[in-house]
């Protein structure tokens, strides 16, 4: 398999951040092997992709979000954050059974594979469902077994947690990495997150943990513990282990100054956030700190949907809105945290930019849109102007999944009325 | 003409805020004539849309534009407000040519209509270029010139006003309505104020002005007057006339007594807010106090798109995650201030329902879509989850626009073209 995108416009997100014309990108097995100027290509290629008048960047890595929850979507929406959850998601939650987790999953995969997510960040219960949805749909995936540490299931999702790592790590020809999943401080008791502590030094993976992301939490730990959520974990040599922090709404200047000397990595979740009432993180604040952030949806029962130039454009607007600062959060460093740095924060080095020796995970854009012309600035576009429709070609470690708006390897008429009647099976068992 | 729209969902923004489902919606000339329970039809129909699987609503409002600014789309981003009005847009303004302001209107109308605008509000210059734009497109507007008191062309702008009115009011089979566009308190002093009024009283137009839209403006009204921008306007009698008031972020309470006592319309614009750092609007309050508050895009300079799916999300999230409360503007009040409220604000009283009688001013939003999949709650759909390209059909005034994603009206390819060239040799002037 060789591909050619040829005569087409790059934005790189390399080292130098280059935006390149005239552009050639070669594509050969699961590498990118070619970005540079248009040339007279003498050998064949599988496949050749006009790229005129049409942008080549990197795909989005979704850095935090609950897959399956696609299920949930809009099933309860504009309600106080505790009413939410102990009164419809929970409940609903506790319902979702294996088939509904795979179909969950998989209307989540359409839905991003086509608005342009070629890695996610998953955590949830029934993995090995999402896994199997990942094997299929060839996706990029980062997934862990949600671990709660109260009440009867806690030792149990330690051991599905190893099995988990054991199966799953490295299949899909690599395409799937795994973690280990705490929940959060406020359900994982410090005994329970030592046990994770001591698995993990056994399996050698990232930890992904919700991390502040209510001031109703930081009110919690501080009157269990008398530190914040941040410290708390920090007490417990959480830290000295490559962690995934989602959400970090609510930090002090100490929190930050612990997370940045010990290269926390957190996944920004603008619109979830705001959705929940749960508030806005100090983005600004993180960055000038050097920490390394990503940009996630959450799930869509919070969102509703799960399209990252929304999150995108929520993290270059919002912050320049609260901080009253036009510049605070740029269109390059939210197109960036939204790709290579969304890459790093889930732990992949090889994904995330448009250049030789990355794993061919990229996105193709039509810029011949209303919305996007005229064409002052691509970046600007990408970010503030753009939409999932705009994206034409996905491809996935050197495998086209989305062409013209067409996925290529899902059967999408059938994930939609599996999910629809799933979904209205779930509200049967409710009224019952 | 006679249209049906079968078989579908409707949500009807009317009194009750109704969701009708196997409805049928029928129009005939400008109007709507009929929705309810689907009939079994003997009268013939010019045209049969199956409505299965869709959903129909009311087209957006657009309460605040710029449209021929969509030729300065990411022109310049990113920077501090002053340096990107005085070095970059006020000198790029001073620039366009009439031809510019068609073919940057001609492009905002592609885009708007695209993306179910079916009414828009708009404040610019060269505004019969802007008027003939609207007639050709189909597109329903509220217009004005927008006048600057200071400087040569102070009394100009009053002439040109009064032309504009006395020669576009009611025009395009009344799909045109005039204003009087006074730019804002700190580009208009009281004196010329004071003559817009006395037009105002000749015309009786209603009035669109910006106003509060930054802690700048207001200090300097404050410096120069000792009140603040609202109460200033108030005092000279400015709010015995009907008036749309563009931005309103920064308010006091007694400024909120005074517009909520004297009827003043908002256009809330979160994304022009939040991307010029002038920041965040009291939505919560204004709509506590009963004001009626349409939602704006602003020009797409400031934006960078016109994208009213997003205002509204915009409008929704926003002041949940700034109040921490998940409660504070729901998806209902979203919808209804893009829509229904919206057409209250710019002062148009029979479009933004989906009501017999009402202006046939519609869009039908198609379901089978990832991202609209279960279909637990259509209004959380439309205001959470929703993109452009949903929109599969536009109707305005009985017409149908946009069909399958293309424009009916509007030479699209030939827009672009225009649009991209013109946008060109703009720069090339500059670095002359």
């Amino acid at each position: 398999m060789k591909i050619l995108i040829s005569q087409t416009t790059v934005i790189t997100v390399n080292d130098n951040f280059e935006i390149l014309t005239d552009a050639d990108v070669v594509v050969e097995g699961q590498n990118i092997v070619y970005v540079g100027p248009t040339k007279e290509w003498q050998e064949k290629f599988t496949t050749i992709i006009d790229g005129r008048g049409k942008l080549v960047a990197p795909g989005f890595v979704n850095s935090h979000s609950h897959a399956a929850m696609s299920l949930l979507r809009s099933y309860a929406d504009d309600v106080p954050l505790m009413y939410w959850l102990e009164k419809r998601i929970w409940p609903m939650e506790a319902r979702l059974k294996r088939e509904d987790v795979y179909w969950g999953t998989m209307l989540a995969l359409a839905e991003m594979i086509k608005g342009g997510t070629t890695t996610f960040a998953d955590m949830y219960f029934f993995m090995d469902q999402v896994a199997e949805a990942v094997e299929e749909a060839g996706i990029r995936a980062v997934l862990c077994r949600g671990m709660v540490g109260v009440g009867a299931e806690a030792d149990a999702a330690l051991e599905e947690s190893e099995q988990f790592v054991k199966h799953w790590q490295g299949r899909g020809d690599g395409r799937i990495s795994t973690m280990l999943g705490p929940h959060a401080p406020y359900t994982c008791p410090p005994d329970y997150l030592k046990k994770v502590l001591a698995l993990q030094e056994k399996l050698n993976v990232p930890l992904h943990i919700h991390l502040s992301e209510t001031i109703d939490e930081v009110k919690t730990i501080r009157s269990q513990y008398g530190v914040t959520p941040v410290q708390l974990l920090n007490n417990l040599g959480f830290f000295t282990r490559p962690v995934l922090a989602a959400h970090c709404v609510h930090l002090t200047d100490e929190d930050m100054e612990i997370m940045c000397e010990n290269n926390v990595h957190v996944a920004h979740n603008p619109g979830s956030n705001l959705k929940l009432g749960s508030g806005i993180a100090p983005l600004p604040e993180l960055v000038d700190k050097g920490i390394t952030v990503g940009l996630g949806t959450d799930g869509a029962a919070s969102n509703n949907n799960l399209d990252m130039l929304e999150e995108m454009r929520l993290a270059a607007l919002l912050h320049k809105g609260v901080n009253l600062d036009p510049t605070a959060i740029t269109a390059q460093q939210a197109l960036t945290m939204a790709t290579r740095m969304g890459a790093k924060a889930v732990f992949l080095e090889d994904v995330g930019a448009i250049t030789p020796g990355q794993k061919a995970d990229l996105i193709v854009i039509n810029l011949q849109r209303p919305h996007l012309v005229p064409q002052h600035d691509l970046v600007a576009h990408l970010v503030y102007a753009a939409q999932p429709s705009d994206i034409e070609l996905v491809m996935v470690n050197g495998k086209i999944l989305c062409e013209n708006g067409k996925l290529t390897t899902l059967d999408e008429e059938k994930i939609l009325f599996q999910a629809q009647q799933r979904a209205e099976l779930l509200l049967k068992e409710e009224e019952n």
